[in-house]
């Protein structure tokens, strides 16, 4: 017997958390929050979210977990220093973060050896899905704890898609971010290309858009590109981290991305010569 | 004055020039021929066109000659070697070669100075465009050539594109083929990532179609790579002429495109190891 989703725990209330925790909040939960920086947090608990000064408090209060942070070992430290012990048996852990598949296959392998139930569901659609509310959601883990988790998540996102097992979430979303990784150098390569031949800017845009190289990228990022406007929309820093978990899994399946190895590469280059809080698209100074 | 033009030379009757220069038969030109391996000119001449045996002859009988053949050495050895000393002042020289924006700048300037027009007319859509009449035409030149030529490109593709002065049409061109090379490993990449991950293949489409990863070669190749077939579609050896010919105009732009050399050295490699007579989305066979 499971019982209903009633208080949920939301640690990480940073750009993108803060709006989704909102939406919980709006949704008439009972919201427990966590965050490094607390201030962060100031604007839930004004709307009535409680907060609590450790993870394991939270836990502890929590019919269901969801966590945003930066990165795996983040990811990891809260899971197995707080979460797992605290959270009583029937809740449900959703890890949001994007991070490690086979961090979340131990995850979901120790929450299920103590009666709870594990999903990795990372997302898709930035700030500005996160505030409207239809982040695109890669959901791993047993279909039973999806189903649970559902009415939840609908409140967050819109194209919840659940990809397999534990672990499965991560992989679709890395999937896509290496996808991304030769998507953002294609449209620079491509644009920058063009612009130094003298084709004017109407005319590429035109011709590549209708041609077998347009792309998603291209619509978003191509005006950009020859604006030189590389205000973040997405962190390289977020996008370094991304491909370096996607590299580390590619590794652990003897799979060598070469284009994606490269790619990364010439992001490190980009951070180290300018700075990681630009866009991706900033990745065009490389070819000033 | 320029005189209307009637009598149209083609040279380079393959898969895509036959189809092209038989629409311009259609269309009631006097058609006159001439191809490296003759045979692959007979059903054209059944259907009324001029047979030549040397590019020479075919010059001399016409107002407009268009060639659409291997690579630049071909275009340079054809222009300098016959048509430019040979098609009488007034006529149009059109080249739908994929070739070098500096050699179209040479022909063009040499072209002038005897009283010619001349365009590079690079074009996109394959085989099927070229059968359909549907190709996307990137065309370099002057102005007035354009206008002139254009009654003969529009019985060939629909989307003709003044792109700028000569060599513009080439450059154009390559822009394109410099997308394609980093949109196609990106297609392969992260679909063998997500496959090899156990993400099964209508999840996969599904999430990836509609994220920011998104592009048309996905569409076009998503289901192939899956599928092993590495049926042509877009030739390597095709791909690797035209990648070459970007590098070498990048080079003499000072731009260092280096994702396109890291995907040229790719596909040269799947050349070697396997064959150059399959399409573009074989690169999946360097992830096997």
């Amino acid at each position: 017997m499971m019982k209903a989703i009633r208080n949920v725990g939301f640690i990480g209330t940073g750009n993108m958390g803060a709006p989704m925790a909102g939406h919980l909040l709006d949704a008439g939960y009972g919201l427990h929050v966590y965050n490094r920086t607390r201030t962060r947090a100031d604007e839930l608990c004004r709307r009535g979210a409680v907060w609590h000064d450790d993870p394991a408090s939270l836990a502890e209060a929590s019919d269901a977990v969801i966590t945003i942070v930066d990165a795996p070992p983040d990811v990891e430290r809260l899971y197995f220093g707080a979460i797992l012990d605290r959270v009583k048996p029937g809740g449900v852990l959703i890890d949001m973060t994007t991070s490690s598949p086979r961090l979340a296959v131990r995850i979901q392998a120790a929450a299920a050896a103590k009666g709870l139930g594990a999903l990795d569901a990372p997302v898709s659609g930035g700030q500005g899905g996160a505030q409207a509310a239809t982040l695109a959601i890669m959901v791993g883990g047993e279909r039973a704890d999806f189903d649970r988790a559902l009415p939840l998540l609908e409140r967050i996102g819109r194209n919840i898609v659940h990809c397999g097992p534990a672990g499965r979430g991560q992989h679709m979303k890395l999937s896509n971010q290496v996808m991304v990784a030769s998507n953002i150098l294609a449209v620079v390569e491509g644009i920058t290309f063009a612009f130094r031949g003298g084709i004017d800017a109407g005319t590429m845009m035109k011709v590549l858009s209708e041609s077998t190289a347009n792309s998603r990228l291209l619509g978003v990022y191509g005006q950009k590109v020859l604006a030189g406007d590389y205000a973040p929309g997405f962190f390289i820093d977020h996008f370094i981290k991304d491909m370096t978990i996607a590299l580390d899994e590619a590794d652990s399946l003897g799979l060598d991305l070469r284009a994606l190895r490269n790619a990364l590469a010439m992001f490190e280059e980009l951070r180290r010569r300018f700075s990681g809080e630009e866009g991706i698209q900033a990745i065009a100074r490389l070819y000033a």
